[in-house]
């Protein structure tokens, strides 16, 4: 079976719809993680951006990191989680952008120092979801700010209805979802893929 | 050369030691992470626990994530990451603890969902140091409100001067410490082993 067929039994099988626009995956992907799973789903980002030049790979704690590491894994090459506001520990030039949560209705800062990401960087931002593409612009943010290039996104699940995925591609930037979703509604999880 | 070789390696030629007692591995471990340097510690951390039936690996986001989930890989288990503070999406029973943090001077809540553990449950705690031993025992609080058994503990670096580890070896908790380092002061990184 494919990842993405993987992917769409685990949802069908163990995801939960809240409301009308969230999907819980708590049980594979973001709170408990199958990490074999995640490899195969870090071999298949590394698949479809393979001969892109990618040099480090980038992501915003937490839930991102599972993923964004094995697709740095498979790719060969370093990974950068974006933290949520500056610890102390944090010291000198940092990158930052501003995200708000979706499911957690605030507001936080996201930075990276400026050590880890530079203008030869070609930058793949992976992240578990991508729904109204706050943390992907907040990481795009980065991106530019540090000069770097950005060769993609990769999230494992899109919410199509949110909208955030096709305003990226409208900017020209390459957008590659392992599942996306068309629907939440009535609780009923319609895959587009 | 061995893990631990390659990892006092790098400490030696990346780590930056602040004031007296902060040793900031942020270039492959905390921030910017070496994905094929992971996946060597947790396969030491898996060889290391062989045969003691772990069923589940448990880490505090977000710098555990990493580490452990190359751990969870390597024994072919589920990794549980705790959340700090509750989010909105965490409905239902949980399991929580409560954490000094020794680098951001705060105490945060850290949670688990109550489906993720369980009495049949055998943990390895897992996590990128060992100093205070604060977080290890606010993740080992979550273990015992489970009802699972607690194998272990794994940590990459171990500050032995800060005591955390021997408190809980104390216990009879066995502690598993890649690097151990017995004193930052003066700038100068002193390893134990």
């Amino acid at each position: 079976m494919s990842v993405v067929e993987l992917l769409k039994e685990k949802i069908r099988q163990e995801g939960r719809v809240i409301g009308e626009d969230i999907l819980k995956v708590d049980s594979f992907l973001n709170h408990q993680i199958d990490p074999v799973l995640m490899l195969e789903v870090g071999r298949e980002f590394a698949r479809r951006f393979d001969g892109t030049g990618i040099t480090k790979v980038l992501t915003v704690e937490a839930s991102g990191i599972a993923v964004a590491l094995m697709t740095g894994l498979s790719l060969r090459v370093p990974v950068v989680f974006a933290k949520k506001k500056q610890p102390s520990t944090m010291d000198g030039d940092t990158y930052c952008g501003r995200v708000r949560s979706f499911t957690k209705e605030e507001v936080v800062e996201i930075v990276v120092a400026g050590s880890y990401l530079g203008a030869d960087d070609r930058v793949l931002i992976i992240d578990d979801f991508l729904a109204s593409g706050e943390a992907a612009r907040g990481l795009i943010k980065i991106v530019r700010q540090a000069g770097a290039t950005l060769v993609g996104i990769g999230t494992v699940i899109e919410k199509v209805f949110q909208s955030g995925g096709d305003a990226l591609r409208e900017q020209g930037i390459r957008v590659e979802a392992l599942v996306q979703i068309g629907s939440l509604s009535g609780g009923q999880i319609e895959f587009l893929n």
